[in-house]
């Protein structure tokens, strides 16, 4: 259901609720607060950690709209699926008792699948699902997600991360679908419409929260929650679009970026909040802080100069529902100022309707029926299967010397490095607890890197390493024990993190990983480079030695297995990056580059560009060609394409179109994805392929900060061959 | 002279010229070239380089208005003061000949000094005179520079940086006044008040440029000519004031950011060229392109289809001057563009009359008189003993454990270290050449640290080191050396560079650099690191171990005389740092940072802070006050603090009155510099400081890109006190 859409009979049914409720009832639909607020202290593992007299204070007395986050039992973490299923109908059963009978909507950060709920299906994260470059692992990842938190009694998803990831320092850079506005937009719609489905309000399907509105991104320094300096039209550019096609997609809430753009923090940004989300971008849904950060336009920001002039500030630049989340003070502040008129019931009204239009949309004041059935819909064999797959995809192959991988079952390899026999190193952040570095919480039952290298090998293989991520490793022991194997798997990268516990000061590698890596490297047996982790830490001299180099980035729970399949060949890798990959740690330049940036002593030159990535066979494209040498403003254009399977086994490309507008009124970058399509091809099979790019792919935003096509000539790039058009200026 | 003030007479003259110009002559005064235009090719210290034929083909056909650079022989390189008088007089003379007798305005790069005139004064880079945070050096700067300039014949240097250095990757951070605006305001117009006095006329004054407007400095990832993200309100709030402090101070020209921001390049932007600088900023002097920078419009930034588009483009921007350099394609193009009407004459009037507006200000027009004699007025003792106090006041002593220094005349030391026998490294870019680094034509009666060590010291100083820069130092002969001395003098830094040659990837020291101190530090001997160069390169390991630090930057050609007379105490240091010292190569906040980059994991914890700097006493501040604990809005404050020195000896100590906002409409610093004094002490001496705080020090960018006021409180910090006022909203 797209919310902009807004049926009639819904919005009369809001009217009427809206006309019956009580100021008081109002401000509370505007409240979200934290599970801790309705919870049983540090109660672990309870049948029900609920607290039912502080429920009821918080339903029925403060009417509050909205409870999020997962029990504190004592870390934030997941809790069980019954767990899940009895909490909701007793949060449900409260509201129903309330005078309105106003049903709460409850939001959890399901962030790679359903994170707080034990055994979910846990993804790729994004920069991973953006690596597979394929739209409908999205979808499918979308829609399992969306049953499985439905399957628990869940139904509000903060989730797409819509951000564009342009700083590679940035602890949730990973959060994002990469650097590329196109690829972002792609894999965030679709991941919207499976999650949502054609109507949200199906027993499977649950509403999407596009986060975090807008620039959020790009701290100039990459420390989490520090301030971007992006000017409005780069701010259109990059950063806008992906929110402008997730609205479009249907989701029906937004969240406000929790830092400052050009001074001014995201919660009192009333120009991206109302004008821009609301009158340009037609959003008809609702914005919800995050977390505490309307208090915090006072207590941190100094925006305000104390918390009843930040509720004021944050509710009239726009924000509809509070994250407030450990007590009830936008509450009693709230009625202050709406008593006081300081803030108009207008708005007020504004924010609670566009609210209750979500619950109405999302069927929750239908009669309440029992979630779908745990069995079948949760943690199946099928999604099991996906997730596999989407980690197939996900991991890239990115150097691959004499054809070293793939490896023979019967090699013997030694294995070491902080990330081989760890579940966590394969999910990243938002896994089980916030930080996801809770290893002893990770299922049984699945693989590290190690453990499925164990179970396929039929040749030796050994590990020197830790049970934890810091535990030193020998590396002694390692150039001992290199002799007795053929190869070395060398695991290395980052512990899990998110939000600024992940801030760090440079991207180098630990220097810890740097010793073992040249010690390694120093045995001269052949070493493969098999990386996890959020961000593109500096490997540069580990890559000239290794003679393979396997990017893993955040695969997910079958990470592990994965990377067995794609090491012992069972896989031919297919993913590719979607990011650049800094050659050193302040050498940050995207692919999408201006002109200026690649002139004289400037070059674009990192370890490996956007969009890189091997398989173990080989494809050559040709035929590129566009339909019309000419075209009007308003006409599309059609490009076609031949990929061609050059090698000697089957596998999967990904073509991707690039565009170039050759001279335009602002600078223009050097080549911009517009197109791909990811194709399975045989051994010498060639598939033609058919692109349609469109005027809204020729256009940028112009000197007025609005979206133009200018006429002029445009270059249509694909591999190494390149055609040009021209728009006419009629 | 302001430009601001335009004398009557000179505005009639202006017009009585314009009316008699052909097209081709008002074109010709937009029009600037290289020296290489007009000069034999490679001549090396020819007497006069310059050939005849060409200069009268650009000065009489092509009426080029200015010429600039040093000839290149074979390299752009200082000339002596002789050739240089001989060049301008051949100039004028034959732009006597011309139709309308209109004289050519010469510019050059005298960037800390007559940077192009052999055995100039050449004083520590802009870095390191913030560094002195020492008004008065600044002025006597301005007026030894502009003396050593017109002894030289030239009258117009491109000086001063403008721009804020924020970003510490950036090539030419050297070439700014550090990170804080209000150091940078008062720095820069200091200089350009000596370099100008009261009328820039006058024999031995010139005339500034301010560069480079506007927002040049501050590249996402620091290489230089790469794009910046700024937006309209942190522009205006950082990078602006100092053009219009520089305007105020009456500077006449203007040099055009040669980058991007926010994706229109410098010379493309309306807004910034003619909104802001003429409408807001009152700017009646001309602007002048930086290099080929119109062309580039074109050839780099593909903002036109033609070179045609470019002159266009830039010109009606508000581009007055191109810097074409090589040919005469701007004359040839702009003549067309006029002719055909596509730019209207009434804009070539304008520039040219502002161009012409100041020669006349500049009393070109005026009988030529022969330059002021070279004895006396070049590299005179005087302006030495002025060089080598600034150089005293920009070494910043950062360490100094045990009071291990200052040191005994007869200690024995151990010098290593590449930047300890060069004097390239304490001049950087812009010095002799462009890069800075041809060490081959430094004078030979200039003394790098070694040297100076050598000349004063009366115990043994032994050199373990190259003659180059990149020379291996054997560090086995360190270690076995340091047995024998008292402490090691370790001497590291960076060569010098400038605009994109100067581009790195990381902060990080060289690595054989930092092998070297690995070794240095590990023989337990005292060792004192000594840094030269023009970016904070990241020293965090070596600091830790070291008991000494001394932070050089770019203290100019006594540089090693006043490093030798601090580390022996004949002067006692005094200088603070202008700029946030990193911790490492990613940690970039500086210090007047926002209230969310010091919240929950976020830190303010650099490896030396903004203002550091300590010396062999130690001073105290007490007794804060402010006259009055609440004000109007267009009321002054006063603010009064003593300073006392507390230690044994004499010393300067310069006291920094920060101000805060405690809540705004824009989050705002949580301090920011607004007064700054430095005053000398006896021991046991207390002098009462006081210092104004206007309307304009408690003002900010607000909302709607206007600067304003907010009432409301202030706290006012010097020292570990702070004190509160009230602005009354009435």
């Amino acid at each position: 259901m797209s919310a902009e859409a807004v049926k009639p009979n819904i919005a009369s049914q809001v009217n009427h609720l809206l006309a019956q409720m009580t100021l008081e009832e109002k401000v509370g639909q505007m409240t979200q607060v934290d599970f801790t607020v309705i919870g049983k202290p540090e109660e672990r593992h309870a049948e029900n950690p609920i607290d039912q007299a502080k429920l009821e204070d918080a339903v029925l007395r403060r009417h509050v709209g909205s409870i999020m986050n997962t029990p504190y039992t004592p870390n934030n973490q997941a809790q069980p699926i019954a767990t899940w299923r009895r909490m909701q109908e007793t949060i449900q059963a409260a509201a129903a008792r309330s005078r309105l009978k106003i049903p709460v909507l409850y939001g959890i950060d399901a962030i790679h699948g359903a994170t707080y709920t034990q055994n979910a299906t846990l993804f790729p994260q994004a920069i991973s699902m953006a690596a597979t470059f394929n739209p409908d692992l999205s979808f499918k990842a979308g829609e399992i997600t969306a049953r499985e938190i439905r399957a628990s009694g869940l139904l509000w998803n903060f989730s797409p991360v819509m951000d564009i990831g342009r700083q590679p320092l940035w602890p949730r850079l990973w959060e994002t679908y990469g650097e590329d506005v196109h690829l972002a937009t792609v894999m965030g719609t679709r991941f919207i419409e499976g999650h949502q489905g054609a109507d949200f309000s199906a027993a499977d399907k649950g509403l999407t929260c596009l986060k975090h509105y807008v620039g959020y991104s790009l701290p100039f320094n990459g420390k989490d929650r520090t301030p971007a300096f992006i000017g409005e039209r780069m701010l259109r550019e990059y950063f806008l679009p992906t929110f402008a096609a997730g609205i479009k997609a249907g989701a029906p809430t937004v969240m406000v970026n929790s830092s400052e753009v050009d001074g001014i923090p995201g919660h009192a940004n009333r120009h991206y909040l109302t004008t821009v989300l609301r009158d340009e971008l037609g959003f008809k849904g609702f914005t919800v802080s995050d977390w505490q950060d309307i208090q915090r336009l006072y207590t941190r920001d100094r925006l305000a100069a104390s918390e009843k002039e930040a509720v004021k500030i944050a509710v009239m630049a726009g924000v509809d529902m509070s994250m407030v989340p450990f007590d009830f003070s936008f509450y009693d502040i709230l009625l202050e100022l709406a008593k006081s008129g300081e803030v108009p019931i207008a708005r007020i009204d504004e924010a609670v309707g566009r609210i209750l239009t979500v619950k109405y949309q999302a069927g929750l004041f239908n009669t309440p029926k029992a979630p779908i059935p745990v069995e079948g819909n949760f943690a199946a064999p099928a999604a099991t299967a996906t997730n596999r797959q989407a980690a197939h995809e996900a991991i890239i192959l990115a150097k691959n010397e004499n054809h070293l991988l793939p490896l023979k079952k019967d090699a013997n390899i030694l294995v070491t490095g902080p990330t081989a026999n760890l579940l966590s190193v394969l999910n990243g952040g938002w896994t089980i607890t916030w930080q996801g570095d809770a290893e002893h919480l990770y299922p049984k039952d699945k693989s590290t890197v190690l453990a499925a290298l164990k179970k396929q090998s039929t040749g030796k293989v050994t590990y020197v390493g830790g049970d934890r991520f810091d535990d030193p490793i020998d590396s002694e022991k390692v150039v001992a024990e290199a002799k007795h194997h053929d190869v070395i798997l060398l695991c290395l990268g980052e512990k899990p993190y998110t939000e600024t516990p992940g801030n760090i000061p440079s991207l180098e590698l630990d220097p810890e990983q740097q010793a073992l890596a040249d010690a390694v490297l120093a045995t001269g047996k052949p070493v493969i480079l098999l990386t996890f982790g959020g961000r593109p830490r500096i490997i540069t001299k580990v890559t000239e030695k290794a003679a393979a180099v396997l990017l893993g980035f955040l695969p997910g729970m079958e990470g592990g297995e994965a990377a067995a399949d794609i090491l012992y060949g069972a896989y031919n890798p297919d993913a590719k990056l979607p990011i650049t990959y800094p050659r050193d740690t302040n050498a940050i330049t995207p692919y999408d580059y201006k002109p200026i940036e690649s002139f004289e002593q400037n070059t674009y030159d990192p370890l490996y560009p956007f969009g890189h990535g091997l398989s173990y066979t080989t494809f050559e494209t040709s035929q590129l060609k566009v339909d019309k040498p000419r075209i009007g403003f308003n006409e599309n254009i059609n490009v076609s394409v031949d990929v061609t399977n050059t090698g000697k086994i089957a596998g999967k490309e990904t073509v991707l179109v690039y565009l170039n507008d050759v001279a335009a009124s602002v600078t223009r970058p050097n080549k911009q994805l517009k197109a791909f399509k990811k194709v399975a091809l045989e051994p010498g099979e060639t598939q033609h392929l058919n692109f349609t790019l469109t005027p809204d792919d020729l256009s940028f935003i112009g000197l007025d900060f609005k979206r133009l096509v200018e006429p002029g000539d445009f270059t249509v790039m694909v591999g190494n061959q390149s055609v040009k058009f021209t728009v006419s200026p009629s």
